[in-house]
């Protein structure tokens, strides 16, 4: 654990310029609209470690797999979400001083993300060469005009000595990724034009082998400040504007750089996208700044109030759930049904901003109660368009049916481990899952009938070619997988999946029950294969051990020395840093809930007892070492009445990058298992179920705590929930009345507090 | 099967310029001196697909490791022989025309590797501008003269007019290795120097970041012709000589170059190694042409004397024979210890160059009958050497003792696939199966208890603390490894891994009784450490199916799908082409023998029941897809009595190359497993074994063939076998009597026929 801010219940702020740390620093202070997004790093020069990343939404690159030895099945790119064009470039001088807090003497730092607005803020004082000057920089990427960026300064001369002030502004292509596997750039550039006090970019991504399209990017700065613009000349690969005035003792100035950012992804052509750019630039040249700053403030007041958990006695718990649901915002709001939400958002390069099925299985749950009904069906609607992805994945492997990625921007599969690529085939089973899941909860059969059909039968198709039978044993085995568990690898009838696979089979078997005989007819599911079908719901392997009453992970599991995390020494932790591949491989470690992931999905359906014994069995094995796994114990620990897990549970989940959990903030944020923590709070400690059309809590109130609340969308209904010592209140805020359940009891809401 | 030579049994012969198979004619003319060697590529540039490679033993290069995800215990480089700077380079003219093989037209073509002798010839006929010009091209790496390199032209003009022939002639530094990892070149250029009619380069491998050391290598050119020499301006990363004259109507001239090619393994600095050149080349421009090619023959003659094996009624079983014994002499012939044996020698660049377990598993019984005790016992050194390496290795997977790595140069793990690198751990017990295979062949104790003692005992440590106790099955366990069968990975209690981790704690703690009390003080073997080995030995899971009366290959095999090869369609063979890596992994197909490898290894302890029920649950599955697995069935389908199966068997192995069973050869030829074919005949056909200090034979001989004989060393005798359709007749050609037995009854060689 490290915790390098301070606990704030609606800020993310440090006095501190730890140098130490900056790039987590810079992690902690991304700041995104969905559109694009950003690392914290300074706009100025630093010239010490940091890491400069700024990322646009669905504009990607395929870089050339790296793999020690190809083999067929292999892919042959792995996508990533490049650094774009560097535009928030700015560097300042006073006199002969470069403004570089890597080096320069300062006093009053302070670095303030406040998730009320999406304004970040950094304070400084310049105390170098006896200067006195105070800079007050705020900035942030507009929710209400996705494609502007806009940062200002304020630079006041606290000092009794005149200074020159010198601003350089640029926008620059000429950039790279840390994760670039052949060390290549990404960016061709193609037109730029720069007067004395604005310019433009454009830049293209480079050409791939790979038929993946190119993507063109325009950027477009203009400025508002008092200090005089210095024409420039031109430079090689960017457009440079500079500013320069003199400030007398105690006064100040301030200098604003607008970027309008726009791409091809939005614009037919070259031609099309700069005038679109232009457009944009007039508009939002006319906003005066306090406006803008206005705007964003009630657009995020707005998500706030739909979605906002409230929290009282313990500050750091509701910080926690709070930048959750900020960073979440930022990535995803659900307006571009092209997009999806990348692990690590616009907050860097690991995991390349793809999608994995982290959505599905995590995400989807929150928007369904956050967001209107419709970003769901864009999320479900992103993987419809890619079943022809998908069919090429299982193709590529021999296999029948459709194979969803484990990593995709166009649905073929970009992940570039064997283990992964084509073994960690559960995904497959939770884009099915995710399907039932919005069908329960929004109680619409529509998209279940017209597009999700189409998955669920190519999904089936797949697990029906996929397993096969032992004649030995008389059942159907998958063998060769990876479970949730990434700490063990081609393994055989990894429960989880199993179970998965049957469940999609017998799921999709219910469902065309219900569609349309034109509908059948396109499927063209045979009478044969739904026998087949049958047949193997009836005899897949689902291990158990009857003596232990669990679950068996999988084949072997139970061989292993079944020492708990508790015995492993406390300087060895995380593994994954300090173990080789062979030792976690080879010990009963789970990195995130396998079988308990499972027991999550399908939480009503098994006894208690059940539950109990696989949780008391798995959990003392589990290190929690994928940031998607603390929510799902916080959950079942909630359900077995296990509070204080629950409780600890939820703290990791909640503060996983605040507090550095996993020792890989640095790299950026965890943004999909950020719906961990909401998913702790209302279907762990508020226990909110729906079965039968029906919602249901059971909440309990974490010891430490005076109170919860959180407000969700229910079938055309805002209903608030409030948890404190005296009991639970459930509000219904608009809507039509509904019958709910609360602890086991019926109770009807009806309009009003 | 494609088979693109002519069948000879003593050349590798084609009259067919295979332009479409032109990489594979270049493998199967490789020549070699063990020093360096190259593929047969033409001297005159090839504009069309070809693969020009010339390496130096021992000269590599640390390339930065490619994998998908790098994880704690991967290794951080992967060595590579790197393609040399290219010395054989001449390029002719006639008249205008440029002398391209790919694009004039041409007549009479012949490509000849002449077995005794090692000389590569190359016949053509131009046509071209109805010219009428023969060439006769021979070049050879000498046997005598290992720094000697030689390509001699006879150029004759067969037409009735006069033609302008101009030569030009090169050393070239400007390469690259196909499969560098990032496209990068790894020779820098140090020095060189050229005069009219020779010249030099040294160029340096560049620096790495892996702490390995860097190569220099020096090459002087210098040429005998009747063509007169015109000088040459300075070129960038070469130096050029050229030559021309007229060559009148039915005029021939010869032009030979010769290269003398030193390396700082054998010279301290630059400048030694520098006067040594030139010491060489002095040296060896006194020699007529003549003598140089009568020495090369003389000393190939000596080589075969002792090796050769004879075949009658079966040419293409010949040439296979004599080609495996060719190329692996050219490869490797034990006169510098501190070079192994690469599984594609001077052949190609795929696995690099280097030492696999290849060696100890298939080379070492090859090289204890057919050489020097000395090689053998360097071989073994060579491991000795590099303890340090596998000391580290087992480190960098939290292990103790030693683990000698699949791939390397200098003890140090270089493969870069984790279910290789750390999983196909096998490879550790054939390192001290080949201590004890040196010690029962010689009957020579004396490196056993000096040097293969240490060896065996930080292997023992490695076994002792690689295993795991299953508490819930109450055995030693392995779990998490490769067998020889790489297409399975990742799995648990290999039956072949569990057998041989056995067998070196049984033979180390048997040895350790042997060694002196000084040795046993550095060893440091406590008491409780024996009884732990005990305690593995006695309590290791070696799986078993009673029913089937089989040892079962690892956990789960026989829960796959079980469908015999038989049952694969034929254009679905070899199925590493066709299927992808998922489909194999599930398959229960074989690459090559892993069961039936220990039982080979220990084919006297094991009852003929036992051997023949493996058998024929094993073959049958096996696709025989590595150039190992062959040999291995041959000797146990002659030792079981399946003429037939061995037969076959031979045939696959001898002349796997020749008729690129495989469909890889393209890439180089399967230099360790050429081994594969002499091991068929001696330990299959004729049933070699020593067990007890006693030399025994079991000979059959197959339908086809009429006859064949070979010979042995054996503890300072030297033995001919012959076997024909009267039976089977044994000569001590030199030494002491010996008593041997032949199909079981004692036999008494005395000296002469």
């Amino acid at each position: 654990m490290q915790r390098t801010f301070e606990i704030d219940p609606w800020k993310i702020v440090t006095h501190d310029l730890d140098k130490k740390n900056k790039r987590l620093q810079e992690s902690m202070t991304s700041i995104g609209n969905g559109y694009m997004g950003m690392r914290g790093m300074f706009e100025e020069d630093y010239s010490a470690d940091t890491h400069s990343g700024i990322y646009i939404g669905g504009v990607w690159y395929p870089d050339k797999t790296v793999v020690g030895w190809w083999k067929n099945g292999y892919p042959k790119y792995f996508g990533k979400v490049i650094n774009a064009v560097n535009f928030d470039k700015v560097n300042v001088w006073l006199d002969d001083l470069k403004v570089d807090l890597a080096k320069i003497a300062i006093k009053d730092f302070e670095l303030s993300l406040d998730m009320k607005t999406g304004i970040l803020t950094r304070r400084f004082t310049v105390t170098e060469q006896n200067k006195n000057v105070r800079f007050t920089i705020q900035r942030f990427v507009s929710v209400t005009q996705k494609e502007l960026f806009d940062v200002n300064y304020r630079i006041e001369n606290l000092g009794d000595q005149p200074v020159t002030v010198k601003v350089v502004s640029e926008i620059d292509a000429d950039v790279f990724n840390e994760d670039a596997n052949y060390d290549e750039k990404f960016w061709n550039l193609q037109t730029k034009e720069q007067t004395s006090n604005a310019g433009y970019l454009i830049a293209e991504t480079k050409p791939n082998n790979f038929g993946t399209p190119q993507f063109t990017v325009g950027m477009e700065m203009t400025h508002k400040t008092d200090l005089k613009s210095v024409e420039q000349p031109d430079a090689d690969q960017k457009v440079v504007n500079e500013f320069t005035g003199k400030l007398e003792a105690k006064q100040a100035v301030t200098f604003e750089k607008r970027v309008v950012v726009v791409t091809s992804r939005d614009y037919d052509d070259e031609a099309t996208l700069k005038a679109g750019m232009q457009v944009l630039t007039n508009k939002v040249s006319d906003e005066p700044y306090q406006k803008l700053v206005e705007d964003q403030s009630q657009a995020w007041a707005k998500r706030w109030e739909k979605a906002d958990v409230q929290i009282t006695g313990d500050d750091a718990a509701q910080q926690g759930i709070r930048f959750n649901l900020f960073q979440l915002f930022s990535t995803f709001y659900g307006e571009d049904k092209r997009l999806n939400i990348g692990p690590k958002g616009f907050t860097g390069e690991k995991y390349g901003g793809a999608t994995y099925w982290d959505t599905e299985g995590f995400a989807i749950p929150l928007y369904l109660s956050l967001a209107d009904k419709k970003v769901s069906e864009n999320l479900l609607e992103y993987r419809y368009n890619q079943l022809a992805g998908a069919f090429h994945n299982a193709r590529e492997q021999g296999l029948k049916g459709a194979l969803y990625p484990m990593v995709t921007f166009n649905g073929i599969e970009n992940h570039n481990e064997w283990e992964i690529t084509f073994e960690e085939i559960h995904r497959n089973g939770t884009i099915a899952y995710a399907i039932y899941n919005y069908t329960r909860y929004t109680g619409d059969e529509t998209y279940l009938k017209t597009k999700g059909i189409d998955v669920l039968t190519a999904i089936s198709r797949f697990w029906a070619d996929r397993v096969h039978w032992s004649k030995r044993n008389g059942v159907y085995m998958i063998h060769g997988v990876t479970g949730p568990n990434e700490y063990e690898n081609n393994v055989n009838n990894n429960w989880y999946t199993n179970l998965l696979a049957q469940w999609t089979l017998k799921y999709t078997l219910a469902s065309l029950k219900k569609v349309s005989s034109e509908k059948l007819g396109e499927l063209d599911v045979s009478e044969a294969e739904k026998a087949q079908w049958q047949d193997i719901i009836d005899k897949i392997d689902l291990p158990e051990d009857k003596k232990l009453g669990i679950f068996v992970q999988n084949d072997c599991f139970l061989d292993k020395d079944l020492a708990p995390v508790s015995s492993i020494p406390k300087d060895q932790l995380p593994i994954n840093q300090h173990w080789s591949w062979d030792k976690i491989l080879r010990s009963p470690y789970i990195k995130q809930a396998d079988v308990l992931q499972g027991i999550w999905y399908f939480i009503d359906q098994f006894p208690e007892d059940v539950k109990k014994q696989n949780f008391d069995f798995y959990e003392p094995l589990t290190v929690h070492e994928s940031s998607l796994s603390a929510s799902v114990h916080a959950i079942l620990a909630a359900d077995l009445h296990y509070e204080d897990k629950a409780v600890e549970m939820y703290g990791r989940t909640a503060r996983l990058d605040l507090d550095n959990y996993n020792n890989d903030t640095v790299d950026g944020l965890h943004i999909t298992s950020m719906t961990g923590s909401w998913l702790a709070i209302v279907q762990g400690f508020a226990g909110m179920r729906v079965k039968d059309d029906t919602l249901s809590f059971k909440p309990f109130l974490p010891k430490k705590w005076t109170s919860y609340q959180f407000r969700i969308n229910f079938r055309e209904r805002l209903i608030e929930v409030q948890v404190n010592q005296s009991g639970t209140k459930i509000h219904l805020l608009k809507g039509d009345p509904l019958d709910v359940k609360l602890n086991g009891k019926a109770l009807n809401l009806v309009g009003g507090r």
